[in-house]
């Protein structure tokens, strides 16, 4: 057995299932190896943004890793900005990323780079594995860092003479520790504080979105008036249906100053007190009053469910049964009429399906889709954790492969979908069962905005550089050559007929939404 | 005047005059300052990829650099692949880099990275501008770096408010030093060398593959009977017409290998003695014999026809006048009948304009194209030095915005033109002359020869995964999505009438090539 082989057996026996991959000459015994070990799916990305875009959906729907297998240097390079949008989301990712053989690495030949120096800055973890003898052994140490909560970016770095040497060692998994409960004192003195009824509110993040823990804090909510809130952008929130509904601290910083403007107590559960996304000249960076007293009940390595529970003990709140927070609001009627993000928004809040899963990169148009969506039947949302535009439909396709009997809706903005535009075409390879809504105002809107708020002059080269409409983008003619099939809609009714029919039949499928 | 519009000034002043760009919020007073200082040509380009490598295109073809203006770590990291390449090419580029303000950046908000560290492994220079009075200094500084030769990157990073705030102090243009020629002790001693009449070769490289230091390399060949080489990939070679050929050493090792066997004396001008692109089991790195002596008459650094024409002199060898390289061959017939590599090769040889620009990232179906093209009016070869695919479309891009009065050529590989498609676009935004050749031959051929050569076992997933049938990509489909015209040829005399009318033709267009 070479160390290539033995690799991927020790990623298969911890556990890893997926390898989303773009290989070049130096992991071709990697691929060979593929053949002869069961248990590992690999599945092809036509740009390295698309396959750690892709681990990262499938990250974040399962908690468990992907592994990606990428081509040197600038492989990996190509594939950075999905990973800090996956670092952001705590999604845990194994990355493999072969390198010329030791013995030709010093000659510097054009593929060459310092890969190690590439992967460090969007990784929690990086080893190069010297020789075939230690693969396997430094696989599971991957796959492990990648496990422990919240979940990490391990990049594991395959010189290709440690991937066609023998003897490669397979190593059985490692033991991923659990998360420990937040001390009784942290937990104490939480619940003294909530006990005085000032104005609070609790933020989550993290695990703490999933429907156990949500219930958790809507009940200590509902028992001290504190209120529940969420991130701007979260890796994924279980939502709909029975489960609490939860607000959302607005992305712009004025407005999410207001949001939190009146709470003495800010309680963090699984996130970190609230920052702008940017800076402007003549606004705060932080988003909570100074007077504000900021109080962690569980950091991101801890249990978060278990502080939640242990703070409603506390209290002495009981869990609300589900049920009792059903929205009241009924789902949205079908809209009619011209063609809007509100219209949209209400489309996808009348039909979106039990069990879907929403991928939500829509950006400036997609401001409306979360309060639409409240009333409709359970649901996960994924959003874009680390700003970096071109996470959506790389996402989705990871999503789909994690989850291939729900719906995955990916609600995109057009800038964004260009960044890449290619992942449509490993929907359309595995017959994933995704919905991509363009969200198609031919421009990058937020940029408009943006130029305003951070007090640059009105420019005429900013309109042209934002403006997408030079030559107008046929994004049905795009995912025509990519292999989906697509359909161009100008109007709300045409709109819900088509979103209704894709999340219906099986299948990739692309709607074009002009605005 | 702010920090914004003092960098811009600078660089203005400092010669450069194109901007390609994909910029966010954190860009927008730079944005906003195009708007005020002439003499600055915006682009915008779909993704970062395409920004970096049209800078790359520009940057060969004119020896002077193009700025580019990225957002944060992950903007700047989706461009790195096609950096690396420029790096591998000597490029002159500046990279404007935006980052979050200095006061917010340690609070860690979503877009945060470590923007320096990611910079650093594909940059020659690497500044944090900390000041608004800083950065006109500094930006003139980057443009000195770039151009100092033989091409550099320079990375400057831009906090927000370095860029908004005041006063900005623009910078004079700083002085860039000419290359020295190489000590006359180097000259001697291999004129030396080559007056014995061993068996040796002339290796030429960088800017020793312009007219003039061929043609005293060819002098300098015919009178000692050394073989004049280029690598096998170059930035720019200057060809055809009554310029001197030159042979290139063969991609695979053991061609490479047979062809430097017989050399005793290898003269490296801009280049370093060849190695292996990759690594395989059984083969060696090191090219050339390791009898061979080797002997650098022209570092990078050094001024490469200045050295040519003293070695010319040191052996009495006088330059061959224009015309008498010219090559016997006759310009291929027009081919006939199926289309394949070869007939591809012929039409382009029978077709190829004066003055001309090639960018050649055609992989495998490309291998008969330098010859057939010999005998083609004068022209320019760039060819993809760093092996980091997806840099065909960009760079012909970025050619043409450097050289609006020339035809370029696009021979690209179908697997390589979908990591970077989106170029296209910024094509048809700017109208130009670009005609881009699909080499459909609906795989990564290259990893099928590869697979075998690095000894790894036949593998069914190794057949799936270098297949890029399914589905089938429909190129004009997507080009016509992304504004350009373009058509799907099957025969070799429809592919020669659709060629023959595009070289023609004003404005971009694809044509697909089906092999």
């Amino acid at each position: 057995m070479n160390g290539a082989e033995s690799l991927l057996r020790s990623l298969v026996d911890s556990g890893v299932e997926l390898c989303v991959t773009n290989p070049g000459t130096s992991e071709m015994h990697f691929v060979a190896a593929l053949d002869r070990v069961p248990g590992m799916r690999p599945v092809l990305g036509l740009q390295e943004n698309v396959v750690t875009g892709a681990a990262d959906g499938y990250g974040r729907m399962l908690d468990k890793p992907a592994a990606t297998l990428l081509h040197l240097g600038p492989g990996l390079a190509n594939g950075l900005a999905n990973l800090h949008n996956a670092r952001r989301a705590h999604t845990p990712i194994v990355n493999v990323i072969g390198d010329h053989a030791t013995t030709h690495r010093h000659l510097d030949a054009p593929l060459t780079s310092d890969v190690e120096a590439v992967a460090a800055p969007f990784s929690h973890w990086v080893r190069v594995s010297t020789s075939c003898r230690s693969v396997g052994r430094d696989a599971a140490e991957a796959v492990a860092v990648a496990r422990a909560q919240p979940g990490q970016i391990a990049s594991l770095i395959l010189p290709a003479d440690s991937s066609w040497n023998e003897p490669g060692v397979p190593a059985k998994a490692r033991p991923v520790p659990e998360p420990s409960a937040p001390p009784s004192e942290t937990i104490d003195s939480i619940a003294a504080r909530l006990r005085e009824h000032t104005p609070a509110a609790i933020l989550l993040g993290g695990r703490a979105l999933r429907e156990e823990s949500l219930a958790l804090a809507a009940a200590i909510g509902e028992a001290t008036g504190a209120r529940i809130l969420t991130d701007t952008f979260f890796a994924r929130l279980e939502r709909g249906g029975t489960r609490p509904s939860i607000d959302r601290i607005p992305y712009f910083t004025e407005q999410a100053v207001e949001k939190l403007a009146d709470v003495a107590d800010l309680v963090l559960v699984h996130t970190r007190a609230p920052v702008g996304f940017f800076a402007y000249p003549d606004k705060p960076s932080v988003i909570a009053d100074p007077k504000t007293r900021i109080h962690t009940l569980a950091e991101l390595e801890e249990d978060a469910e278990e502080a939640l529970r242990a703070l409603a003990e506390a209290l002495g709140v009981r869990k609300i049964e589900p049920g009792a927070y059903r929205s009241r609001a009924p789902r949205p009627e079908r809209p009619t009429g011209a063609l809007d993000p509100m219209a949209i928004a209400r489309a996808v809040g009348a039909l979106l399906p039990e069990n879907a899963i929403v991928v939500d990169e829509s950006a400036t148009a997609g401001l409306g889709l979360l309060p639409a969506t409240e009333s409709a039947p359970i649901h996960d949302w994924l959003s874009l954790t680390g700003g970096a535009i071109g996470q959506g439909i790389p996402s989705a396709t990871g999503a789909a492969l994690a989850c291939p009997d729900r719906r995955v809706l990916n609600m995109q903005a057009d800038g964004s979908a260009m960044y890449t535009i290619q992942a449509l075409w490993t929907q359309a390879r595995e017959s994933l069962d995704v919905t991509t809504v363009i969200l198609a105002n031919r421009s990058y809107a937020i940029l408009n905005l943006e130029l305003n708020r951070t007090g640059a002059a009105p420019s005429r080269v900013a309109g042209e550089l934002f403006d997408l409409s030079r030559p107008e983008l046929d994004f049905v003619s795009i995912a025509a050559g990519l292999g989906v099939p697509g359909v161009r809609v100008e109007d709300a009714e045409s709109f819900t007929k088509e979103l209704d029919r894709s999340l219906r039949e099986p299948g990739p499928r692309l709607i074009e939404a002009v605005l």
